[in-house]
């Protein structure tokens, strides 16, 4: 059997789930569920890689992750074979055998994460897993103002709840966009790494400067002192998609026209 | 206290009720919810009526109902009460008063039905609860020449559950639209009317035909004979949308970016 380095493209709805990483025995993680079934696929336990945590109840439309795998399964066989003993809330969209030394997080050039508000208190029915129906109107133009003093290269430590500050806290935030129709504001940022719970506290930050509860510039004290409660609240993990993981070069040919239709 | 005849246009996730229309005591049902409401918001027990009935488990995205009531607030006043204490799984996208005459059903001109099937397997996550997760590949072509039958003004009997032979079962399909994107195949039906179980049936026979279990011709002898038994099979209600319900003149300006941007 031959040694296989396997990366896969997943979609899951994190609803019910604690987030990516596993946990000791009540398990109900997806990297537990993944690893699970892998074993029973394999007969040997291994880890599973994936390019960053997600925190509980937060979704990934584009989350990678790879494994050493011994098989004589090809790509597709593997994808199906986790699709067919997977939830019907987790879902392998691609399977791809990489160079053995890849690894899904060392190897990540850049994440997009989308945060989806709905200024409506009540959202679309069919979307009420996956947006924050906030029920107030908001000003975008103060919000772009302050997405335009987070873009660059920052130290976001006080945009993170993580407490450990031996690793460097100095990450690049690319791009912040924000999109409206109708009563939902979507906004899409993009950088080459983001902190624990980052991503939440820049959405739940953002929303504050849209309700005028803070200035733009404000974020900008937050971005100097690195003081976590300079910061605004941690938004909902219910609106939060990690939407993909950047590599150079590109590992998955995805079909947009799967599984990206939605009502 | 105006007495008012007042529009909604509805949304909502069938997928915990047992259909649109009320049942006795343990109601579980579309219109049995927002009868409750009304009820309690006009202190006057009174009927809702629907433009149809949509089965247990089916879905809408622009059902339409009318209601009489005497009340002081107006359109928006009635929305935001509704929403308020609807579940999340209901939503009034918009409340219009209409004239005293209007009804919802006596009134329609036309009603589009959509059919949401997805050839792999496993359907995108985020839709598991909308979608027919068919798993095979399907004959578009064969399915287009089928829906090119059924268009037209036909006596439908042999494509309806009802048993009721009194009442005319003759209507005219205006349009069946089949797109693909990607694993995933819409059915759009556009008709004047449609029978009891109709939509699900036409879905359930298109896909035979897709799957190679008919030919497209059959379709044709079902028309002829009115044979139910002739026709496919009913497809599961979790796949079918009530798109939308239309007027002359329309009665709802609905602002298409709401609620209408699912990822």
């Amino acid at each position: 059997m031959k040694r296989k380095n396997i990366a896969l493209l997943l979609e899951y709805d994190g609803s019910r789930y604690d987030g990516w990483q596993r946990q000791g025995n009540t398990d109900n993680t997806i990297q537990g569920k993944l690893e699970k079934i892998l074993e029973k696929m394999t007969g040997v336990c291994q880890e599973i890689h994936g390019s960053g945590r997600t925190d509980a109840g937060v979704h990934a439309a584009g989350q990678v992750a790879n494994i050493h795998l011994d098989t004589d399964m090809d790509e597709k066989e593997v994808q199906n074979y986790l699709n067919r003993y997977l939830p019907e809330d987790i879902r392998v969209l691609q399977a791809r055998v990489v160079p053995e030394r890849f690894h899904s997080r060392l190897w990540a050039k850049e994440k997009t994460y989308t945060y989806y508000i709905d200024m409506d208190e009540k959202s679309s029915v069919f979307r009420r897993k996956y947006v924050y129906a906030l029920g107030k109107r908001l000003d975008v133009n103060a919000m772009q103002q302050a997405a335009g003093y987070l873009v660059g290269t920052h130290d976001f430590a006080g945009f993170s709840s993580n407490k450990n500050k031996k690793k460097s806290t100095v990450r690049t935030i690319k791009d912040i966009r924000l999109q409206v129709s109708g009563s939902s504001l979507t906004v899409t940022m993009t950088g080459d790494g983001f902190l624990y719970n980052m991503a939440r506290i820049l959405a739940g930050t953002l929303i504050e400067t849209g309700l005028g509860k803070r200035t733009p510039d404000s974020v900008k004290d937050v971005l100097e002192s690195g003081d976590r409660q300079a910061a605004g609240f941690m938004a909902p993990a219910k609106g939060l998609f990690l939407e993909s993981v950047a590599y150079e070069p590109e590992i998955f040919l995805l079909n947009k026209g799967d599984g990206e239709t939605v009502r």
